[in-house]
């Protein structure tokens, strides 16, 4: 077992029951460790919708493929998730895994097979049973409790250190609804996406469509704005399902509609409390850095820059070493591609600016940048000076941990 | 002082006498540590042509704008290279180095200052006394000698543990020309290109248009097919110089002359030669790692899969671990977002075939594999299965002593 993340919130969050969502997490033999949780099973109350975003990998994992398929339904009665074993890679064997869990688990729960979502995370390449899943299906279903979140968190992980999960509440209209999910990733991180998979509840009432439109521009602010090693996984996986079982709330027919605003917001806010925790979990993690780009001629070249900055590792190792070496800043933000010019960058750490019009301020004292190095949490400034785009993107540090971790992870 | 990469040939190459080119290298201060060679002129005949390629970086040094500028020309008489400091990102004041350097040279060496190449490396964004280089070129004027090519390699290290040369002889119809050069680099190495500078010499006459030619091919076959950390630096440099001072050969008028096919494919071995040194070098390298990439969409698309894999951490960890973990490569594949097909991958690490039409063959036994991935030397063959478009790229796996280096490399 690996050491705790010294980034790790000190508990597990409080999170409150959500109307239409039973959950499930339990121990059946894909991880090798004895009574480690490995299969998850959530139930979804009738007419629940659904939105999801998935891997960009031209080589997607079965599951991922099975996701894609269905969205298009906008509904969702099931989703089954391993860990263990991504199921990824491994041919038509993989195909059967997704097809004998999806009909064992639509039977079960009484729904169309196409509301049945699944994902696995672990080892690629290395195929289950056909029916491994899904022969322990039954006595998962009947473990399902609206309060098992953490039993749930704890089955999807793989080499995360601490579960991952939040809630909020948001006002539609005068109506309180809840949003609360869990999360897991570790490596394997970066944009669009990881191998992160995310799975996100609300009790409001909100169409399939309007929570895609919803969801794509959350997870633009938040889980395509995280990198850990800038190695994008096969699985990648984030949902959110509307169960439409809370209170009743003035109705939705856009994702612009006046009183979403707030909603969409939370999700927003909840999203990136999820990601940034995955990168608190980034193997090896001693700090995690926050990295602001302003000044960018767009946003999107805001983002391309400050995530070639977050993927860097010079820029990860020099924070690693508590070395306030702005340098390296200055040739990842030359090496994105996107427009800068040198003599126009301006460049802070921890708030002390540092740059100005391409060279050292006349008053810059090293001391109070090396002071803000040896904390957990890292900012990093960059101003462009071009345009008005801006992004915000998170990282962590590069260290021995992440070598050690993943120079052996599978033996 | 770094330990020697276990990568390194065991000694430094002979390499001839080049007619029309001298070489001298010292230490002048500019690296602390007394002795330690940290400058370097080369004085080339009247009448010497050159080629250049330079960093894609938008915040280039002083020292790659100047070279830009004057590359047109076509002529080159002297090229002056500093180690020890960047001379980027130091705004005027780094323009006004390079402008007291050019015209010393020039003065010294009785030529237009639009024939002086300069070059920095080192730490970037702490500038030098404007005149620090210039006062040193005279005894360096006087230290000038055919011979001084361990001199030469010497003075333009950085982080190597080894410096880097080689020569090799072509035939220009029945003549023979000497092709010889040096180069530096060994972290913040990425194609388009590395912190990496390159100086190449040969005495066959050459136009400088057809010299540009022969070095954009070569180049894109060698230092644009490795990395060590996928970071780009500010100040890459590579330099090709025709002195037109060896024996007689058929006058060249074009790249594609049929005498010279013999010429351009040595300038392609020497410089993939001298690049797969820096791989070797790449800090904390224990292992080369060779990916050929085959059945890919263009010749385009197999270098961005290869280069991609081969600047995936999770793969390079992999290696550094000797584990055979070829799920990773499927990743890396999938992450780059070229056409790929899951169904259709075919890889082989150390020449043994592991998968075929997207499963793990029933045949593969892991032990020839890990047997390989303990070498010093690791090959990894994928076969895409789409098209006729191949690469092969190079680099090194990462290891602690990568971390180790660059966590505190300042400081």
């Amino acid at each position: 077992m690996l050491q705790r993340s010294p980034l790790a919130p000190s508990r597990f969050p409080q999170i409150p029951e959500i109307p239409g969502v039973e959950l499930a997490g339990r121990h059946v033999g894909l991880k090798p460790a004895k009574g480690v949780k490995d299969l998850m099973v959530v139930r979804l109350a009738r007419g629940t919708t659904v939105a999801g975003m998935f891997t960009t990998s031209r080589c997607p994992s079965a599951p991922v493929d099975w996701c894609k398929k269905i969205l298009s339904t906008g509904k969702a009665r099931a989703i089954v998730v391993n860990s263990g074993n991504a199921n990824a890679f491994t041919g038509n064997a993989g195909d059967l895994v997704v097809e004998e869990t999806v009909k064992a688990a639509a039977k079960l729960i009484g729904c169309s097979r196409k509301q049945v979502y699944v994902a696995s995370t672990g080892v690629i390449g290395e195929p289950v049973p056909p029916d491994y899943i899904a022969k322990s299906l039954p006595r998962m279903v009947r473990d399902l409790k609206p309060k098992s979140w953490r039993q749930a968190a704890d089955a999807i992980l793989t080499t995360d250190t601490f579960p991952k999960a939040a809630a909020r509440s948001a006002m539609i209209g005068n109506t309180k609804v809840t949003v609360a999910g869990f999360t897991k990733g570790s490596g394997m991180i970066a944009p669009d996406m990881a191998t992160m998979l995310s799975f996100v509840f609300t009790d409001a009432k909100i169409p399939a469509r309007v929570l895609q439109s919803i969801l794509k521009a959350a997870v633009d602010k938040s889980y395509n704005c995280i990198t850990v090693d800038s190695d994008t996984s096969t699985s990648d996986t984030v949902l959110l399902c509307a169960t439409g079982k809370g209170k009743r709330h003035p109705a939705v027919s856009s994702a612009r509609d006046a009183h979403l605003k707030g909603f969409r917001r939370v999700v927003e806010e909840l999203l990136i409390d999820l990601a940034t925790q995955v990168v608190r979990d980034g193997e090896g993690a001693q700090k995690l850095i926050t990295i602001d780009v302003t000044g960018a001629v767009s946003p999107q070249s805001a983002r391309k820059i400050g995530l070639t900055v977050a993927n860097s590792p010079l820029v990860k190792t020099a924070v690693a070493g508590e070395d306030a070496n702005w340098g390296r800043l200055v040739m990842a933000v030359g090496k994105t591609g996107e427009p800068a010019d040198r003599d126009r960058l301006s460049i802070t750490m921890g708030g002390v600016p540092i740059t100005e019009w391409g060279v050292v301020r006349e008053d810059y004292v090293e001391d109070p940048v090396s002071e803000h190095m040896k904390g957990q949490n890292v900012h990093i400034g960059i101003d462009i000076g071009l345009g008005r785009g801006k992004a915000r993107v998170w990282t962590c540090d590069l260290t021995h941990g992440y070598i050690s971790i993943n120079a052996d992870y599978r033996s």
